[in-house]
């Protein structure tokens, strides 16, 4: 499907912002794949027998029959299986550079990707404004790096790279999270370049039509909470 | 440091997992280094600057001037910059071989490494056994890998790779929780396979002058948990 004679396929769930970042990364590399959504109270035998260490969990890339799990790790072998096509998430050719990225992207992780999951889930109003502190801290941060790299995207480039990616993949999961009280994102004001990057971001061809729709987030959100939230479960 | 025109600095702290991973890989790639010891309760100026986003958290590796920061950034950092030395932590031209490695680094991350930290710190009986199970668990999953591949080590070859040093780098403050009493680690009966493995690689001349002592971290890990231990909360 991506090319000759490559076979792509995609097991995920619409929900899970890690399932949108594959799925970014997919389009904005040019690839053709085929998306499988998963029923993940009722999982199908691929995906169990293509993620068995973690009982299967989503996003799950198939890439010519051989499974590749865990969102980050499929962003990279996206990248480097398939070099020759579209632009690089992580620079080719300057270790340093990568090293750079990726610290951004475990950042990312560390501190804005357990925000909205700590805000949503059943917590003490102290763990509450705790989280809020530490995703308002990460967003200055974060501010900082644009401010100083005076460049449109993370990468530095007029193209978004892995950083865009991983922070950009949060961009529903986050907006749901704020319009449920729980989170305050990108404003205008206290972080204008992270505002203006996520307009940008989401009106990108290879973004706008994989981003959820911030009602239908909502919507699953609240009929998670009882029980507890399934998406911090079941991917990653 | 590292050779002609190299210079490579390792700001650490000897009882933290990460930092000994770092050590581990600098010294299977055959790299020279110096190692700078940090008091994490008063860090210098050096550290503080080379990571900022995270308040000075160690392992930094300085390599001519340059920060790179995060244990498993650093590890690849490490790979890749210096691939013309030592034996490559992840298989050069490989992306599903290096796919592969990843997501066992990042498994080995999600289950072994919040094992020994969970079972230290002041939490409920109910928490400390889950914790004990999803460890145990977890290294039956390992004993797997090891038993499909018929290898020494979890790289496939006859020396270790990234898997190898990101699980052995925990070894140390894995046993340190067994001596508690607070975790069951890599028991011969249970999983032969690992608990030959751990045998082997503690061995290894990378390895056993960095793994640091069992009594002395116990002796560390004891001192710490009033207040709750600085290792999880000060490095990464």
């Amino acid at each position: 499907m991506a090319g000759c004679g490559e076979d792509l396929k995609l097991l995920g769930m619409w929900a899970s912002p890690f399932v949108v970042r594959v799925q970014i990364a997919l389009r904005l590399k040019g690839l053709s794949y085929e998306y499988m959504e998963e029923d993940l109270q009722n999982k199908r035998e691929l995906l169990l027998r293509s993620n068995p260490a973690h009982g299967g969990k989503v996003p799950v890339l198939i890439h010519n029959g051989k499974p590749v799990c865990e969102s980050s790790v499929i962003l990279r072998y996206i990248d480097e299986a398939f070099s020759g096509a579209g632009p690089s998430l992580l620079p080719a050719d300057d270790p340093y550079g990568r090293a750079v990225a990726l610290f951004w992207a475990v950042f990312i992780d560390d501190t804005l990707l357990k925000a909205p999951s700590q805000a949503l889930r059943v917590a003490t109003g102290e763990e509450k404004e705790e989280g809020r502190k530490k995703a308002a801290a990460a967003m200055e941060t974060l501010e900082g790096v644009l401010r100083d790299s005076e460049a449109k995207f993370f990468s530095g480039r007029d193209c978004p790279g892995l950083v865009d990616v991983m922070l950009g993949g949060l961009l529903g999961s986050m907006r749901a999270s704020e319009e449920m009280g729980r989170l305050q994102t990108f404003d205008s004001t206290t972080t204008p370049l992270l505002a203006a990057w996520a307009e940008l971001f989401c009106t990108l061809d290879a973004v706008a039509p994989v981003m959820p729709r911030v009602e239908r987030l909502v919507e699953y959100a609240e009929a998670m909470q009882q029980p507890r939230t399934a998406v911090s479960r079941t991917t990653s």
